[in-house]
């Protein structure tokens, strides 16, 4: 697969430091492992952070704190809070502060899950690989869970250990309540549910369900670097643009990875769309066209960041490791 | 029932205006009617605000729209709504930013009824008279619904039409997600789901668990006209122990309306608490006591108000209002 701005960053940014690497796959590649290692870095101070926030002396329900430590401490890529602290670097802003913003969107996204895995939702038993919240508590609790770790993220954001000017948070709030809410996620959602009803979605219907449901959080997780440093219009308008595309290109992987790998592979149930009737991104484009779009939009993402030059590599990077990933 | 601090008020400040009412009942039900009427008053503004801010074409997905508005409006007294612009009122604050802040707060209790409700839960199919949300709809809408209405809550303070003080709207959100979240009314919801695998909890236990459950709201429906008009220690303090008071007055009456009423008087089930083995406060206090405590309570939360006079009449009715109340 090809990624024309990619390769011409490879190629701009690296010449100097690479120059042995003659070709553009070993400078990609160089470029992919200063990229993963940027995504590990970012998710265990994420974790750290997390673990720090939900520390089980702060509860008085200790129940509760086990049920939302499980759901939120130790889980998956951290991909939410890297593009919060990447696109806080990008513009200059507080990386203790970004993280702080990372790991109320990683409450925020693990509350999704905990709901979303629950008998009258997804019923899902398994998620990455160990017992859902519901399946290792009970239903009960995993609501809460669920309500607490939301709750939460509003209360770490509001916190004045976010950022000291009191503007800037209100904003955080607002948008994150906004891509989390009615008119983003939990819009989502519902239209996700409802499009179980009825089969052969229009693409507009998939992707307006997609761009709520995940697409919302991916655009704040972006933005949330430039209200950190109360950026410029084009500035948020670049990083909106790329998580748009970067947002799609995710989800469309998604549909692939479904199709191509086993419950093993993804410590998740496969194929649960296409058994729920609901129309994928694989049955309008086919699977070789959906790899394509991905593609092209990963592309397109990087192409948005260009007034941001070589300093957005490891946004470039994401993009296309997004579209590459096997799990 | 007398109520010494309330009397005292009753005659100081309507000896000129009730002038031909000449004993203290009298002037009582002249300060109750007057109390009935801005708690009415302030229930059609709420009502009209939820309406507006959960207009149906403001929703991507109408199916969650209709949803939120069927447990957000014409629903119960608007206790919490009122304590908030009773407080602005007092503070000198402006009036359509409490009633924001109230329709949020309402956003906020009118979710953890929905949640509640839900058959992991307390499993009611009525509420207030009328089908619970999952019964109205079914479990995996009234999971998102009341997940819409908490985040909505968010949106709604921390948008610049609740104040032009951005730092008042953060303040705002941080108690709000405080009071509601895992050491507030999510905390106090998992300690009285652990409270029914267990009899015999003891008095601390008991109003441990209804100060986070309850008491929590009622603490920030006080305290936010404090905040709203940036009030002094003192101001929050004494708001701050009247609603403790009210707050663990008002669940006392609710245990005490609950031996004495009928399903049909209460709209909704009574004596949950007793035949799922919960220990209530008229085990600890019998039925006489608790009306004795849950007085003695109105009466010591008037009494924080001193530092307002007679400025505070609606809120001394409000105490008594609370302990008196029929359904």
């Amino acid at each position: 697969m090809s990624n024309r701005v990619f390769d011409k960053i490879a190629i701009d940014v690296h010449k100097q430091t690479y120059i042995r690497q003659t070709n553009t796959d070993q400078l990609n590649e160089a470029l992919k492992m200063s990229f993963l290692e940027t995504l590990k870095t970012t998710a265990d101070e994420t974790e750290k952070m997390l673990d720090d926030l939900l520390a089980l002396k702060n509860f008085s329900a200790p129940r509760i704190g086990e049920a939302m430590r499980y759901s939120a401490l130790g889980q998956g890529k951290r991909l939410r809070p890297f593009f919060v602290c990447e696109s806080a670097r990008l513009l200059g802003a507080d990386h203790q502060n970004a993280l702080r913003v990372g790991a109320a969107l990683e409450c925020i996204h693990c509350y999704s899950l905990v709901h979303d895995d629950l008998p009258a939702m997804d019923d899902d038993d398994l998620r990455r690989g160990k017992p859902t919240n519901h399946i290792a508590f009970d239903e009960a609790t995993a609501i809460l869970a669920g309500d607490g770790l939301l709750t939460y993220a509003f209360e770490i954001v509001a916190d004045e250990l976010t950022h000291d000017n009191p503007a800037v948070r209100a904003k955080l709030v607002l948008e994150l309540a906004k891509a989390s809410g009615h008119n983003g996620m939990v819009g989502g959602q519902m239209l996700d549910l409802e499009a179980e009803q009825h089969t052969g979605q229009s693409l507009e219907e998939i992707i307006k369900i997609q761009n709520l449901k995940t697409g919302a959080l991916f655009h704040f997780s972006l933005i949330s670097g430039a209200i950190l440093a109360q950026g410029t219009v084009e500035q948020f308008g670049a990083l909106g643009t790329y998580a748009e595309k970067v947002g799609l290109a995710f989800q469309i992987a998604d549909d692939v990875l479904d199709v191509e790998s086993s419950p093993e592979e993804l410590g998740k149930a496969t194929q649960k769309d296409a058994d729920a009737g609901k129309s994928t991104f694989i049955d309008l484009y086919g699977l070789a066209g959906a790899k394509q779009r991905a593609a092209d939009l990963s592309n397109e993402a990087c192409e948005a960041l260009a007034l941001f030059g070589a300093k957005a590599e490891n946004l470039y990077a994401a993009a296309r490791f997004i579209v590459e990933r096997k799990k």
